[in-house]
């Protein structure tokens, strides 16, 4: 990973942004302009280069994972540390009224006020535009690797759950099994709770795997994802327990094309809200346009959720080397639900399909 | 689990902290006021009681889980759904200049920003105290009931670990058997990334589990725990692996004396920072305070982390039914490091330890 050459990258945002420094108190976004991965952690950025900010648990962590920043192992809250470093720094050059950049929807309500007394007088505290997201959208060829990488191993979690699906055994069994193949294969955790919903509860659109039984009959949805190396997979498969009525194949059959027209609907130039209707005008087709309740699809990385958005009034567009998912559904309460979802990057003509062939997506019936 | 009694004291306190309303949008505390576990969700106390704002994947979970709070399905954040369903509740009140409470730790800078601007000239936005979390800190008898089964359930896991610890064998592989056993017995999920520490890394103290194996002699770290409905368990044994040398066994016993010293402060009355002097003191006696490189311990029970925290000028005192981790260790970066974790609920004259007799305590070489 070029984290140097992303934190120059950022450099050059602040100046244009007339900032003379960011915090940067989001996680993922510190991991993303160097690597840390420690759990308590604020990275200042200005003109002399990044300054990272962490506590005695880190140490080590901070000294193997960290190449292109200063390390300052504190006793205090990271953020805290940050702000007392800096007012040290301009005691010592004079200078004050500077713009200290925060990411805003990391920083907390109470953080920022905290932030804003101890730089009081010093410095003033202004949002930052979301400069780290928006870098993050477009994934070099690196996190392209990774998140291959990472798809590559969540792939194999389906034929686990495709074993393991019978009915009476509960949800749970179903995820142990999937979480326990995707562990032993050297991911470092689920990028979301396994989402396994059998029966009527395939209409409960988080159905996180419970102690439910799987029916004699019905829908099952399986939404599962892994972390390796902090890269995250996605994908939710729909498979049919017993005879599926003619119902249930039309269900499915609706939210495969609804997935298909989304698919067919991405590349470069096109916003968020056109891929999202792509999918909604072939579920309003088919007279399901009420039961797809959510967005068509979102970014995902670093994190499970990131931008763009797929979905209606987004109209930032798509450009080559974005990752998205694609993921329409459609969910009768207390009835049954369908969801399918793939990852595509998006090329510079179209889309490539990371999670699998079309293939594999005709109705699996167990 | 007595959802409305928790929510009549919220209404209490709020009307003697001279809020009209207080948003609630860190999640557990949603969870604890109403039970509805959801991931997008704010929850609106005022004095004539409880909404639920959320978005339509939540429609049939919401119904399922929540008896004690009006339920709003929207197609905006929650947060805004809240504010604009208040601002028409005043529009036709005429009522105007109340006083809105937020959770300033989990609401972002961004977010109050924009709520401000919803309810501008009829609420002023004011942080509330941490009033949730301070009820929270005394767990009712129906809580330490689920913290106690949680933590059944986490024993079940050194086992597994203490069977599958061989040189060789990487760590990722004992933490998969360890999540399986969990996911198998019916865990949501683990409370945090399972830390497997082996050899050199058992000096890095958030040492979650990675591909490196286990050598052929050293101390591996286990810190694990699982969440059973909601609750979180929490619990480290560390192990020798080969023949432990007289230097390892004294560092052993010294953290191992230190814990015992922690738990014997632990009583009604007593501070956070006098439970954590009683470890440190231990470890400075033992000439290896610098190793012990982070705070005692902390509350857990909706979340694996909450208050009390045991640390240096914590100066809360702890009350009958707190439940709370004491966990000392102490690192030597490079060469090893050790940590010993129970979790213990306040008793009126002292403690119990929830996880585990001290015999379990002894070195365990393998």
């Amino acid at each position: 990973m070029n984290h140097a050459a992303r934190v120059r990258r950022l450099q050059t945002d602040l100046s244009g942004g007339k900032l003379d420094f960011l915090l940067v108190t989001h996680l993922p976004n510190v991991r993303y302009l160097t690597g840390f991965t420690g759990s308590a952690a604020a990275l200042l950025v200005g003109p002399s280069g990044a300054t990272l900010f962490t506590d005695g648990r880190y140490i080590a962590q901070a000294k193997q994972e960290v190449g292109n920043a200063r390390i300052v192992i504190g006793n205090k809250a990271p953020m805290v540390a940050a702000a007392e470093w800096l007012v040290e720094k301009w005691k010592r050059s004079r200078s004050a009224n500077a713009f200290l950049g925060i990411e805003p929807e990391s920083l907390s309500a109470g953080a920022r006020d905290r932030l804003a007394a101890l730089v009081r007088g010093k410095a003033r505290v202004r949002p930052a535009p979301p400069l780290i997201e928006r870098a993050r959208m477009v994934k070099d060829a690196d996190e392209i690797r990774l998140v291959r990488k990472a798809i590559e191993l969540g792939a194999t979690l389906f034929p686990v759950a495709r074993a393991k699906i019978r009915p009476g055994v509960s949800e749970f069994e179903v995820a142990a099994a999937m979480e326990y193949e995707a562990r032993s294969k050297g991911a470092e955790g689920m990028s979301f709770s396994t989402i396994i919903a059998a029966g009527p509860r395939s209409a409960v659109v988080h159905g996180r795997a419970s102690e439910a039984c799987i029916p004699r009959r019905g829908f099952v949805v399986c939404d599962f994802g892994v972390i390796l190396r902090g890269y995250c997979s996605d994908r939710t498969r729909t498979v049919h327990v017993g005879q599926a009525s003619r119902d249930a194949r039309a269900l499915y059959g609706a939210v495969l094309e609804a997935q298909r027209a989304a698919i067919a609907a991405v590349r470069p130039g096109v916003t968020g809200a056109e891929v999202d209707e792509a999918a909604r005008a072939m579920l309003r087709k088919a007279g399901l346009a009420q039961y797809f309740t959510h967005s068509t699809g979102h970014g995902l990385g670093l994190e499970i959720h990131e931008a763009p958005r797929l979905a209606a009034g987004q109209n930032e567009k798509l450009a080559s080397g974005m990752v998205v998912t694609i993921e329409p559904g459609a969910y009768v309460p207390g009835k049954w639900g369908v969801r399918i979802e793939d990852v595509v990057v998006v090329t510079p003509t179209g889309c490539e399909v990371l999670t699998g062939r079309d293939k594999e997506k005709e109705l699996v019936v167990i």
